[in-house]
């Protein structure tokens, strides 16, 4: 498999940073960042960690070419110190955190970095990257499998986001619950289930809509789904099930009033005795209009767009902070950021989701330095992620996304049934620091 | 420089289509398709076409690898016959379109791809991914310079979304007019200007903000920018000045309430004698924040999160239609979508920006299958970008980029006044169809 050189997503004064730190010796003090969320998304209930598999992926490459060293030269970003460390860079420290998939709330201490500041603060923007597009996404996509009530969800937003982005946004949606994805570099280097049949140019390729349903089924079989809005419906369907004929797969519809269409479209199918011919229904879905569908005979969802930005909330917000380091008398110390509007809270975190007698959750207890105690019962939230700079294995590539989607699943059943609601609201569980 | 392999930034159903009409034969038809945007996101005047020469990196290198082949053929997603035509795939066709940079407007036709169906559509994703994403941004870059008048924006917002997507979005917003990046991949990729020095965490890796503004000055000089709101500003202002001098490069504001803070700290930085300090402000910045700080002594502003997710609108919205094939005729035939609420025109477009007597856009006139004539006078806006398989090397890489940076400040200067208010409004300029 193709792999990315990964150390120059990287901002600038990271490196800047490095450099300094070198020349004052500060950068070898063993540091301790901290990647959270200050808030939810507006109205949003929980949040759900992903990305850090990829994080955990990307680590493996996080090394600095030569090439990239000669640019950093030639463009006289750091100086001939940092180069050299630079060109032995192995991230050779702890990382802990939330399981991918485990859901988050304000200040979960999501991924805690153990380190050298050196270590550390050069993987912030490649951490956060990750951490806030595939939190953002696996967010909003778990919103959508809970209007869907069991009903599946297909990922097929590739084509409205940037081509990479949109491998990692199938993946983020597999985690929180989708059932496939039509991004084929998603599933390859994932081993995710894709799908895909047709478009309206295969029809309009084609001298007739009959036409276009021939080779369509004569080539992908008579399982296949057809899409029928690229003229008139009642027609498409009809043609598609002279075509087809009681074995047709499904109809897609991607226009117009779907509520509405569904329900006469299956009236339609079921006349026609294609009572097992499915339907699929695709334009513009976001959690809202699925939870509006939900009434509708609709046999599948496929959404796009509004997965892929988020739904309204393209990006998770987390922030990468300092919150303990050994300072000049060789301790460690928690630190802090006083600034207005942005104060964090150091200190090593631990987390605990507390759960009452029903197993329901109730709180985020975050412990500052210890575990806190749950008062009734209570689940760790964190593991380790990457242990003297070897990621675990268990976190990567297929059996990574596989295990994120099972946590996924059980920590939603934890959460109470309110969580699960539409409508905007506060976080469904109370963040508690325990000190 | 590392290339991608980008074949498979495809949805299933392209190959899926491909394997159809390669066994009903109309794959080899020649046909048009069309990208276009049917709307511009809620309020805007104007979109920034960009991912054009991302498109012309990308097309280089879409080839199905070995590998790739061998996956879509264990899924068995494709056939053998398919197989057989994606391992020697190469697209052979004609690409024209609006010049990177260029402004676009509803149905403007901002790319235009010909050659047979099998090569245009399995283009379709990858096409999409880059002109929706990288369009959306430099989109919103646009508003946020015009908001800024002519005080330099620096792009820092790769964090918040995903690591490559930053990349692009850095790109996309060089092109709308920002001063210099953050992002040291984009920065080595296409030859931007990195900037980037130090964020709160080195202030709290060292014993005191003293020390770390020392440490800074040391490494990297008296003119660099220092971050004074980890703590308390007012102190933090008096410490920079006191460390570094008179030459202090700059301050960095990243928090509270910032027209307020960068007044009275302008007045602590002249009281101080430090006239030539100046003030950088960085906190959740977007065109409205940008516009609402014009009136305070700021000198540059840092966007991060509004920038990289388009400000509300992380998508273009652009579809890529079939408008044009050789039917069972031999003769070319427009086709169009007749689906409610998402029709589309069919036919090979050509487009002309109407200007008036004073060089200003006055429409966007789209001829159907010929150039359309403007009254007064008119600047052609489609340019030639692949010509038989070979993209134009003057729209790749770094001189892409300073080329639709000028085509962008070219085109935004020809737009009435208006274009450049904040308030929501219908596009600046009507768009005509002319058959």
């Amino acid at each position: 498999m193709w792999q990315r050189p990964t150390a120059l997503f990287t901002d600038q004064y990271e490196l800047t940073m490095l450099q300094a730190s070198l020349k004052s010796g500060a950068a070898h003090r063993p540091a301790v960042f901290e990647a959270f969320a200050r808030r939810l998304p507006e109205g949003r209930r929980y949040g759900v960690v992903a990305g850090t598999g990829r994080i955990l992926e990307g680590l493996e490459h996080f090394r600095f070419t030569t090439e990239q060293l000669d640019y950093l030269a030639a463009e006289r970003i750091v100086d001939d110190i940092t180069l050299d460390y630079l060109r032995d860079f192995r991230f050779s420290g702890d990382i802990y955190g939330y399981a991918e998939g485990e859901l988050y709330f304000p200040h979960s201490p999501v991924l805690i970095v153990e380190s050298t500041f050196a270590e550390a603060c050069v993987l912030e923007t490649f951490i956060l990257s990750a951490l806030n597009h595939d939190s953002a996404i696996a967010s909003a996509a778990s919103r959508m499998v809970a209007a869907a009530h069991g009903r599946p969800c297909v990922e097929m937003g590739s084509r409205r986001t940037h081509e990479e982005s949109a491998v990692a946004a199938a993946r983020a949606a597999m985690i929180a619950g989708f059932a496939s994805t039509s991004n084929l570099e998603a599933g390859h280097r994932y081993g995710l289930t894709t799908v895909g049949t047709a478009a309206h140019s295969f029809t309009l390729l084609h001298d007739s809509e009959r036409e276009a349903f021939e080779a369509q089924v004569a080539s992908l079989g008579r399982g296949t789904t057809l899409l029928v809005d690229t003229y008139d419906v009642e027609q498409g369907v009809r043609t598609a099930v002279d075509v087809a004929g009681p074995e047709l797969g499904a109809v897609r519809l991607d226009s117009g009033d779907l509520v509405d269409q569904a329900r006469w479209v299956r009236r339609l199918l079921d006349d026609l005795g294609n009572h097992s011919t499915r339907i699929m229904v695709t334009s513009d879905l976001d959690e809202h209009a699925i939870g509006s569908l939900q009434s509708a005979p609709v046999d599948a969802y496929g959404v796009g767009t509004s997965l892929v930005t988020g739904s309204g909330a393209p990006t998770a917000s987390m922030v990468y902070k300092l919150v303990s380091r050994v300072g000049a008398n060789g301790e460690y110390e928690d630190v802090a950021k006083a600034a207005t509007n942005k104060a964090s809270v150091g200190g090593r975190k631990q987390a605990v989701r507390a759960l009452n007698e029903r197993g329901r959750a109730t709180t985020e207890l975050i412990g500052i330095g210890e575990r806190p105690t749950p008062a009734i019962a209570g689940r760790d939230l964190m593991v380790p992620l990457v242990e003297q700079g070897t990621p675990g294995a268990e976190y990567m590539g297929a059996e990574g996304v596989r295990r994120a989607a099972a946590r996924h699943r059980e920590s939603i059943s934890e959460l109470p049934g309110i969580a699960r609601k539409m409508q905007k609201g506060e976080a469904v569980i109370e963040t508690e620091f325990v000190t």
